[in-house]
């Protein structure tokens, strides 16, 4: 397991994330103050090129200067507000939702073994967990 | 900008991308210790499951119990392992995409500035930045 290699392609996956909720801040914000370029940005941004940031930073610098700058700086401050907060989060949401897990595999089986019934078809989605 | 449901969706999207690369890690074993196993879990995962880590599991558990208590226990330790360092590198990461866009933007409207040359159609995701 390479560790270190995932750590680097987390961070990435998670610049990229980070951007595009920087975009979506800056549509929010557009479309009261200026409801004509949000619907230029939304346009631009509904291409596959937001799947990676910064390509999708570069091309913007070329038809929106003023835009593109100003999701540069939304991002920044995104990141400086919420980045030592996510390690806790994540470790936490990981360890409830494989608690969860197990424990729901449990009662299944365990409900498998005590009745005599055939094995639900529900899928376990339909828990109710979303 | 509504900051704890950013920290809140990027932790969310964190962890499923750490259970897929807690899948990919389990894949990796098995492709030295049990092939048919790695095929059949590589079959199971290449649908459009794994973009939901915990519905992905949640199936699993339903095919191949043992599968999906492995990444449980591979998740959790790739997130014990690398958490910490993730918000460091992330900040960094954006800081230095952001200076680079910023100084690749001022070259190239310096550029088109002091010289007649029409503007260049090269993209500038042509620079190599990759």
């Amino acid at each position: 397991m390479d560790l270190k290699q995932i750590a680097k392609d987390t961070s990435k996956t998670m610049i990229s994330y980070l951007t595009y909720q920087a975009v979506r801040t800056v549509l929010s914000q557009l479309s009261e103050t200026n409801p004509p370029l949000a619907l230029w940005l939304h346009r631009f941004s509904s291409t596959e090129k937001i799947q990676d940031g910064e390509a999708y930073i570069r091309s913007l610098f070329l038809e929106q200067q003023e835009l593109a700058f100003r999701i540069l700086t939304v991002r920044e401050h995104i990141v400086q507000e919420i980045a030592e907060f996510i390690p806790e989060m994540v470790r936490t949401g990981i360890q409830q939702a494989n608690t969860d897990h197990r424990r729901y595999h449990l009662e299944r089986i365990t409900q498998m073994g005590s009745s005599s019934l055939p094995q639900s078809d529900h899928p376990p989605d339909s828990e109710g967990k979303n």
